[in-house]
């Protein structure tokens, strides 16, 4: 088995290294890798050297747990500036994107996140036109966004260029949202664009980040929420990842707090089944500013899929009742978030 | 690593044996483990032979995927009639009960199972008194039934007693729910339980059985279903496990279709986040005889904790709002379910 994954991964590393040379210049510095036994994963990725075939998720983040899944082939493994990147082929869940082994995206539940995080803020506020899409460099939010028929501009500033090159090549459906004609990249630093951004001008920034471990740590501490709420119109919206009631309690409150002190609208935290995240789901801040009252629970702008662009596949996931579901909380979160919100 | 987890399990085999003499004659032919590497788990209870000191839970019914715990000790393993039972204290789940491989509850989060199974279909009629659970041999739904008040009598048909006595020595505050002095418990069959039953003799059946796979498989079955509402009276309601919509839709599909053909009333599925279930979620089938209307997505007999005997914990999961969010399906599901529903 472990003479086998070696030769697979021989073959694969092969091969993405034929497609860096068609891409214009993009190249990655590919890690090694040892499927061979050991208790070490000296891949990073979290490529399992003790059940040859599968990944594995480790992480202080949640300790003692790990899901895995079957590798059928790794498709891609590289180092970027800011993190490893690696994609492979699961046996059940399609393609997968892991950043320092950590699963971002797998293609047969995406859908769950993508469409939840952009359609609760983007369906809360009539005629949104401006967005400003912080990380989300795999293009789903993207896509989701771009199904709004009244945006106008749609701005992403990814720290990562390799998540965008990565997704475009290995995950088409996600990285469509790059094609819209609407949307402006920036690779760069999210929070110095954000500092540098005119105030007022966004009707709604989705903050897609990773966990706050690693490149995305200050994209959940105060200074950030400041700038992002200045870089808003009032009454304008902010969604953001935001960990998961069963693990990270303790990080939720006090991103819950740190919101309700520097965004004086609504501040309303919502939730989703994904089940490839850690405990089978993932949160979401969402807070408004000072200006025209955001109700996030009923949603003023339900999408219709006659308006959406008939290229974009349909929703798979979000709809109204699901929206308005997503804010209901169990007792023991609404025990200790409830109290706080606006 | 190899070495402690067998000197780990020795110690804890001769505990359990310890304990077994003291319990009146309940005895347990305990099965071997090998936890020193190769690919295969002789012990069958997941006891992973290729992570030491983990549990995998590996099943053909969710090929490709396993979620893991890490293994602090083994506090019990035995093959009862019907299946491997074992039990384990995780590094960060608290206790957790396994049956033939699959993880049954842990401590941490067995109040969104228990709570939710047993709370949407009580408090979707007016003033239940006569209650069956089929399955449920830990003890957990009865816990959660007896918080109501106007119960008169709860009957229990668990097949396995090795699960009740398990579940009465290492999750008390599980089985607390068999010290109510209106719970009658029979070991047996539940399929000849019911059809056993008078007619029209229960408000309530709840249906707390494991997977499609092993013991519980008619119970997921047509004939089940009729004798289930013979034995309620007109207006009454049942709710059961009914699997993952990420999972296996159609398995819920076909539950689905079932049970439109056999209750006459209201057919609905809602779900709920159970983190160590595969997928990190699981369904619920609600189903009513013809009768007064039952409204399952608007609770008319809401649960208020001073209703509760002062003996038992508050409520950790279920409030009206999220009773009422359960129903509410994403679209793919909604796509397959909600025309079947009534």
């Amino acid at each position: 088995m472990a003479a086998e994954s070696t030769v697979e991964l021989e073959s694969s590393m092969k091969e993405h290294r034929d497609d860096d040379e068609k891409s214009n210049g993009f190249s990655v510095s590919a890690v090694s890798m040892d499927v061979e036994g050991g208790d070490k994963d000296p891949s990073g990725n979290g490529v399992s050297s003790v059940i040859p075939g599968w990944f594995s998720e480790i992480s202080p983040m949640w300790p003692g747990e790990a899901h895995s899944l079957k590798i059928e082939k790794i498709l891609f493994q590289g180092k970027s500036e800011y993190q490893k990147v690696m994609v492979f082929q699961s046996s059940t869940y399609g393609k997968v994107l892991v950043l320092d082994g950590v699963i971002q995206l797998t293609e047969r539940d995406e859908c769950a996140y993508q469409e939840m995080i952009t359609h609760l803020p983007l369906c809360s506020i009539p005629n949104p036109k401006k967005v400003l899409v912080i990380g989300g460099g795999d293009g789903g939010v993207l896509r989701e966004v771009a199904r709004h028929s009244s945006i106008e501009k749609i701005d992403i500033c990814e720290i990562d260029n390799m998540v965008v090159e990565v997704s475009k090549q290995f995950f088409p459906e996600v990285a469509v949202g790059f094609n819209d004609p609407r949307v402006t990249l920036r690779i760069g630093d999210g929070v110095a664009f954000l500092k540098a951004a005119p105030e007022g001008t966004y009707d709604a920034v989705i903050v897609d980040s990773s966990d706050p471990i690693g490149p995305a740590q200050e994209l959940f501490e105060k200074p950030f929420f400041q700038s992002v709420a200045r870089a808003l119109r009032p009454g304008g919206v902010m969604c953001t990842q935001a960990e998961s009631i069963w693990l990270h309690m303790d990080i939720i409150e006090d991103i819950v707090s740190n919101c309700r002190h520097i965004f004086k609208g609504s501040v309303n935290y919502a939730w989703t089944t994904v089940p490839t995240y850690p405990s089978g789901m993932i949160g979401f801040m969402l807070c408004s500013t000072e200006g025209p009252l955001v109700d996030f629970k009923h949603p003023v702008n339900p999408i219709d899929q006659k308006d959406c662009q008939k290229s974009v596949r349909p929703l798979k996931f979000y709809n109204s009742e699901i929206h308005t579901a997503a804010f209901c909380l169990p007792s023991f979160a609404k025990r200790k978030i409830g109290s706080k919100e606006t």
